[in-house]
């Protein structure tokens, strides 16, 4: 019996019969020899048969396939330079499983909402195969870098009764009798407890923030890997940022070059993140952002385009250090020297995309972390919990998140966040 | 300057001088010699003082320490073959960073509905953080399985408008202005529309059924991995499951031993798990189950008990297979020689643990299909890029859902399914 082969592994089968399971992803004919272009997931391969060396039955079964259409093959592996991955199939035999309907996304090019509306059909194009390829690495890379470095993964709920950055942007769903549960947007303040208890730790899952904003950044639905380390101050978190960075983006370079290529990504860009990465204070931010002609005023928050003209200037990630405290959490570290302002970075990445990532020192004095939530009309009696790690072997504490979405839109310098993962979900997106 | 060191790295520097950051487990005194039990997250180290040896200011902090206060010391670490570890310190030096007020948790026993509502605290104490560790390397253990396996990791969404499983276990959110969205009960309907473009995939995620069960297998929100694959018959599905259970036992006994030895764990019964596992049909099943006295008809679901009965028959995880279609999901295969059945399975785990894994082929059929999710009463609009995946090259498919808590129930043998997650969501459970 013929065994069945994966067409990432059809190297290891030079010159042996193999099968196929695959879709036809095209076909074209020279009349009197066929070529099928066989995709299976893990790669596309031609196929090709000539008349007169395959059974007329197979031969002319060219003519019935349809653009995906599901069908196993059968054939002889052979080299070929001029092939994108080297080999082509030497076809014998063909088995349909089903002729496709007439596929939706053809060659031709599509708009957007109707991509969109076929994300289901559109994952199995080149591109957002090359780009979902690379998050996989992505992801794997990130949790090997903590996993590495002796962090104990730690989950965080998704459900929660304590709000963790602000309350406009919550979803919400009723939990049994228990009243309102509301949608994580971060794990951090549970990554606080659980750092006093394992000293480093990380989660990793989707949070989420019903913003209204239509921007190319923003998802309403995204994955984050948030790092919290007890005794870090804000110097030592920045480094390990630093260090998670240079570690992806190395990582990724190492595995996924065919994908960057196809996406025609400029590797020497990439190659350049190196740590350590340039850092200015928000306060200088400003000034730079007011010779460049921003709107910005001391004391709010960077917009997008904010970002956008800092991170232009530097080949690597930029930290902006130390933002107003009234432009963040409530659950940050005031700063020693300046009350105004709070113990925090963002590091925004290169090329315009802007943050990647948010961290902080956080606050690990009573007190004051008592009277912040009062300023923000938080409600008390959810974070008593949150407290109590200020009560019991208060410490110094660090901690950051990453959005993954944003990090792969950089490393794959995509247009826009919604390619950035599989389902997409955004102000006016809920399907598929 | 002394340089810091995890307690878990301390063998390294055997003889010298160190700095651990940690909190005061425990203490206890000879009057001339104090003993400090201090853990880091990373373990816990006994450090020792005699009177005289160090100067009278660092001898007296003693008295001043109370449990879980937060505190720096400096010492020489010297091999003690009695000690836990291994090690022990020689205590030149103590900084108090602070003292705790009194701790809640203390050594004496305490319900469980106190420790469920300290359970930020409670993550501190020896028996979670022996769980939660076992958790991390399990967690790990599974995605380096399908990473190995060049799995594609694509994270399903999380909001939903389609219903994965039954419409009577959802929580629901507004969704902007697009309606209704449903918290996933499961990544499945999006893996096979991933596993159609990558061929092999799986998510591992959060998922969510809000099921008014209080038993001890039973939690709101819990992580399971699923995959799915294209071209695999349901022979295929049970064999990856096979080795995927296998893999990740060993893994665990290979890396946690210090952890299950705490827990007091038969580590005889996990050296057992070694594919292939036994496979029984349902009809038998309940054949056997109403020999042992259990009520359950020939058409509905097993319950718990009737899960108890079967795993404690084997010695290894058993699959139960075939259920009756009404008691399962719309998307399963029709047996083909039986149409009351599916074909589907569950794996029990031993020791009266039951299902961990739930797994089927899925109907591949348009038709079908259709007809199911109108027996159902399911929307079918919502379901409409669910059903393409029906007409553009449909091909045999199969998946399963292996649930990361029950597994790890399973494994360090908990009484209760609450110990298995950093912070449980049950009926009556939303805090902390």
């Amino acid at each position: 019996m013929i065994s069945h082969c994966y067409i990432e592994d059809i190297g290891t089968h030079l010159g042996g019969e193999i099968l196929l399971k695959g879709w036809l992803y095209n076909k074209r004919s020279k009349g009197k020899i066929h070529f099928l272009l066989v995709r299976d997931g893990t790669g596309i391969i031609q196929c090709v048969m000539s008349e007169g060396e395959v059974s007329e039955d197979v031969f002319n079964t060219y003519d019935k396939l349809t653009q995906e259409s599901s069908l196993e093959v059968k054939g002889k592996v052979r080299e070929d330079k001029r092939a994108p991955g080297g080999y082509e199939l030497e076809l014998s035999d063909i088995k349909i499983i089903q002729i496709a309907e007439d596929y939706p996304i053809t060659p031709k090019s599509h708009g957007t909402a109707f991509l969109m509306d076929h994300r289901h059909l559109w994952l199995r194009s080149k591109r957002q195969h090359a780009i979902l390829k690379i998050r996989n690495e992505l992801v794997f890379a990130i949790r090997d870098f903590f996993y590495r470095n002796k962090f104990i993964l730690v989950d965080a709920p998704i459900l929660t009764g304590a709000i963790g950055e602000t309350a406009s942007t919550l979803f919400e769903t009723q939990y049994y009798d228990e009243g309102k549960a509301y949608l994580a947007q971060t794990g951090q303040l549970y990554n606080e407890a659980a750092c006093m208890a394992f000293g480093k730790i990380y989660c990793f899952g989707p949070t989420f923030r019903a913003e209204k904003s239509k921007t190319r950044r923003h998802l309403t639905e995204f994955w984050q890997v948030e790092a919290e380390m007890a005794y870090y101050e804000q110097e030592d978190n920045l480094e390990l940022q630093e260090k998670l960075v240079e570690y992806i983006i190395s990582w990724v370079l190492k595995k996924n070059k065919k994908e960057l290529e196809l996406l025609e990504r400029d590797l020497s860009k990439l190659e350049k993140i190196i740590a350590p990465f340039p850092k200015i204070l928000y306060d200088d931010a400003v000034k730079i952002l007011k010779k460049e002609g921003g709107d910005i005023e001391w004391g709010s928050d960077l917009g997008g385009d904010d970002e956008t003209i800092l991170s232009n200037m530097y080949e690597k990630p930029v930290f902006v250090c130390n933002y107003p405290k009234k432009a963040r959490a409530f659950y940050m570290k005031p700063h020693p020297e300046r009350e105004d302002l709070v113990l925090c970075a963002d590091l925004l990445a290169p090329e315009g995309y802007g943050e990647i990532i948010g961290g902080s020192q956080r606050n690990d004095d009573y007190d004051s972390l008592v009277q912040r939530i009062k300023e923000e009309n938080l409600p008390l009696d959810a974070y008593e919990w949150f407290l109590d790690l200020r009560k019991y072997g208060s410490v110094p504490h660090s901690g950051f998140g990453l959005g993954v979405e944003r990090t792969l839109a950089w490393i794959c310098k995509l247009p826009h966040i919604r390619e950035s993962i599989p389902f997409p979900r955004m102000l006016y997106r809920l399907y598929p």
